[in-house]
């Protein structure tokens, strides 16, 4: 039996009388519903709903639930307990250490159970917070042999989120597969523009106005995922690359922790290569 | 009997199990919805929903839903016919304008019925758009028979809508009563700063480096009635007052114009000195 | 002889002492310096200077001021006249209606001296704010003798700025090179995602989160001029492909809007295929 | 003897010819001028510039400078070198984390010498990054008293700057006179509007659309000093006070962390009440 606060997250094929049918179990369930968004993808006939109840779960909640939707549907509860996350990195403080400090605020739900990475300068920054760290480096390797590697120990922390906090490591379809749709990843650009190396560089030299950054879920298309979120900053003619890629810096950290909020508080949803996002 | 894409919005005292309710009639009334937003005050106990319908509603749906819902609960369907609005002026064209060049781009599902200004010099725009132009000056009347005469001339029209596009009166709470939640401002400032005169001056004496306009509807308190949309441009030392006035008249276009459309699109609600704003 | 109020623009070649020299003669000249910006372009060995003069110019003033600098500098006086512009448009009401509103509120210091579409829909908006408006279908033209005819007109205004109002046409290289470092048009999209035809749907199958819109120079190279600004807006999953449409025509009125006032200020210097904004 | 890379601030009373004599100035001793930002405050009849040159800068150039200008001229030379700060807090913990993060990331060119708290609180967030942290109880302590311990400890460590990172604690007049013109605050609302306690709940209560925060110099009065920069982010009907305020720090973190970055790139000038900022 679940307690109170609890997060309904339904996903199925396109219906009349949904959100009748769940709302209406829910009130015969004595479950008041204190927030509700949903959404039709209309191309696709695809539900979406995600809807905040107090009140005491039966265990024959979800099961009957399941009976009144469409098959194949997608149920899940979330408790308000923290989302668990293992962060992936790989030099860069700025994306690791925004969570991290946002977790020491208690501004995030989250518990970042580990970061591991393919090199150890970022081992003092991940001890000053307390959180343990773990050196994988791909030296020696091969790419399949180094995913073997950091999925297992990934694996071994059964994590609800795994974030690619400046990951500079192409993933292989095999580890993507392992743990889909539970892989965030920050992409230095405002995608679908200057996709590929050198980001800032590419954009100085497009003489662009305006740089950003996008958090997406990672598929096996590289830098094509899901988008969930994306900001921007104004640049200027007298920016640098160099300026530019720090001015880009903070756009990424912001935009990763609140991607991850967004994924704690249950308010992800993918939908074919795209997303819905009840922000 | 009303046809296809009507919006319901309802608000009343919050009890458990609304949202069924709501749904579940739509439900047997072979009613889908293609949009649905909800929101309970949890402080006041009151609930707010805006749905978007798709299917004939029959003439009994109304009051067989305020039989579902407690005492007094207020209802309402909207077609998807354009909202009526009736615009206020003095002799700036920034706010008017916006309005009528949009209408003319048709990308507000608005008719402007006709524009009442105090003074003429706003004729010519109201003519280039093809919208009926009414001076009722204010030279020697009290502010009461003004407010009666101009007040006469909009219920003429039945708008729904009461937009003051920078009308440089002080309203009477005789009139405000009479269009009570109908009437919608364009405050230029961020308010609660800089109430009052020359709010630019204001701001630019006092150094701020962000100004702002707010769209709110009217009632008895100056500048104080709740609050619809904000927004904000940034300033510098380098900006005159003047210039932030310049600057701030595009603030007050933009969000002038989008207080309307959420308004046209039966999105606000007043709930109390607050609203709510199903954006 | 020019009075007061003058803006003197400066490109040339880098130098040390450039400053020193401009500033120097102005002392000399009894001109008094309002406000002053530079920019070095290091990699190209390029100086920019925007300098607002208040005082009499005397007639040797530009003459000495060219024999102090590089050879080929380009020098410039603007006086405080309007900039004069001629408006290219097609269908589309939003970045035509914009500009002309702006004109009419006295938001800009441009003069629009008449209006050059390939139909007809978008005469009574110009008529409703008093501006010359001119029908040159392209129809059984060829694209050389199309152009040639729109640009006979547009020479016969002798406009500083040609704004492409939402021109939807291709340009030959002749047309462009006619009016070179003078065209200034509107992007449906933020360059360099989404180049081409439907940017608004090509955003929505790829599930952006913000949509945008860019100013530009013309040359050569179709969507691929020097950017001037850009600005951008955002996006949810429950924003179709025609409301994505619609919002970042928003963005494009104000970044097109926001591109000729800064010409009309004189504050765009081209640099390559970048540009330099003194904003 | 002073090195490459150098920024020259002068602040004086405005003069014809000032940009002329000291950048003729600086051409003389072979200083190459690559960036320069000047501000003429016409009502104050104030002048500011900000130079940044290279070249190597003999021990009389500021004697000389000063004899050109007018008396009273403040004149500074500032090497690359880190801007020292001291950082005082209380309990919370985003602030003070912010800018130790973006110290750890080499994206500040600042130093932090020391924390100095009046809680033990935030202990562990300094030694993780390893920073110095002094615990000054005000515990039995006259407010005169622990202003004159604190300020003891800060002045031990001679920053140029001090940085108030929600420092919980109203400073005495003395305390702000011995470090006049040093002393940056980060005010948790957009000022003017919200002075005073729980501005997130006053906020809330009037049904604002925007939040912000504000960085400003430190004078005698209260929320008052000049402003340096502000930042704001929109809410919702849907927003308590409490996540207001949670969303509040977010920008209370960029805005403070923002303003350390312009004072230690030197971009920052008292202007009375009011300030200029060569963003």
């Amino acid at each position: 039996m679940r307690t109170m606060n609890t997060i309904l997250t339904t996903q199925c094929d396109d219906d009349v009388g949904l959100i009748a049918k769940i709302t209406g179990l829910c009130h015969q369930h004595n479950l008041n519903i204190t927030r509700n968004n949903e959404f039709v993808d209309k191309d696709a006939q695809r539900f979406f709903m995600r809807t905040e109840l107090s009140g005491v779960i039966s265990d024959d909640f979800l099961p009957s639930l399941a009976e009144l939707l469409p098959d194949g549907a997608e149920l899940a509860l979330h408790s308000s307990e923290k989302t668990k996350v293992v962060l992936l990195a790989t030099k860069e403080a700025h994306c690791l250490g925004g969570v991290l400090l946002k977790q020491f605020e208690k501004a995030l739900n989250i518990e970042v159970l580990a970061v591991i990475a393919n090199y150890a300068d970022l081992a003092p920054l991940a001890a000053g917070f307390g959180v343990p760290f773990h050196v994988v480096s791909h030296e020696g390797l091969s790419r399949a042999e180094h995913d073997q590697k950091v999925g297992d120990l990934i694996a071994s922390y059964q994590p609800d989120i795994i974030g690619l906090a400046k990951y500079m490591r192409i993933l292989s379809p095999e580890f993507v597969a392992r743990f889909e749709g539970k892989i965030i990843n920050i992409h230095h650009s405002f995608l679908p523009a200057f996709i590929g190396a050198k980001p800032y560089h590419q954009a100085f030299e497009r003489g662009v106005k305006i740089i950003g950054a996008t958090a997406h879920f990672v598929n096996n298309e590289l830098d094509e995922g899901p988008i969930i979120l994306q900001d921007v900053t104004h640049v200027s003619h007298a920016d640098t690359a160099e300026m530019m890629a720090k001015m880009g810096k903070d756009v990424e950290k912001t935009v990763f922790c609140k991607a991850l909020q967004l994924a704690s508080e249950h308010k992800l949803f993918i939908n074919g290569n795209r997303t819905v996002v009840f922000a």
